[in-house]
């Protein structure tokens, strides 16, 4: 079971490595994690995105909520969410294989953002199956180095208007 | 003092934790944190931004580099890096100042990814710099969530070059 968990917490040193640990004291399985600030400076946003037992989860949910510096905890779910992910990815180009990189990155709405003499730096944004198509695509290319944001995800609005007028 | 430290990590349950731990131990403020995985499935890369003392920060690099499922640090400059934040921003949108959101967001290169009765969700990609200027244009409306990936980054091979051929 995959699961993103959004999380808004204090700013306080230890409440992410505190987030963190609770899921991985349990041995429990974090995909990926990104952190960024909200328009509250004193607020961070923690996205996990987490695999493994549903129940195990129930339990770690209900201690994250116990955390003095956690304001909130959701429960979001793909069909209802935007999720996004940002790539990073500079590949090695020999000279008569660059243009391949380009014309396939454009094809997928891609950015070329840096040519270097043997390698081709890319930047690609998308929910997890454009980006797993987008990896695809360039899979016959030596990687040089990849950075991944791990995914974000907001409730999409115009879903849960559907779903309240539909009940 | 602001930070940009790039770890390649292999992911075993309680590295993350690890990571974060070492700078919150020391009070060292992590602006934010982001980690997805590599192209190897077994490895991570965590890219955390980070201000405070540099004599204190290369003690923290130090002992990074001595735990056991740290594979790489490296500590990447603004100026020779690629650096990229993505951006979830729902926004409270009264029907006759909508139009005003999808003009500014078009102007910036950004998109509307969902539109509702009460709230337009919009994302935009860019280096620090241009995330600023774009949420400084859409100030003037109320922010109903926000999701940020934090940072990421990797060296702009480019760059890297020129200074190569200048030395």
């Amino acid at each position: 079971m995959r699961k993103i968990i959004s999380i808004l917490v204090r700013n306080h040193p230890g409440v992410l490595s505190h987030v963190a640990g609770l899921f991985t004291r349990r041995a429990y399985n974090i995909e990926s994690i990104a952190a960024g600030e909200t328009d509250d400076p004193a607020v961070t946003r923690i996205t996990i995105v987490v695999s493994g037992d549903e129940a195990i989860l129930e339990q770690v949910t209900k201690q994250l909520r116990k955390l003095i510096d956690v304001i909130k905890v959701q429960d979001l779910s793909y069909s209802t969410s935007i999720t996004r992910e940002l790539v990073l990815l500079t590949l090695f180009a020999p000279a008569d294989r660059r243009q391949e990189i380009i014309h396939t990155t454009n094809i997928f709405g891609a950015q070329v953002v840096d040519i270097a003499e043997k390698t081709v730096t890319v930047e690609f944004v998308g929910n997890p199956r454009q980006i797993n198509t987008v990896m695809k695509a360039l899979a016959g290319f030596k990687v040089k180095e990849i950075a991944r944001t791990g995914l974000v995800a907001l409730p999409m609005e115009s879903q849960l208007e559907l779903h309240r007028n539909v009940l």
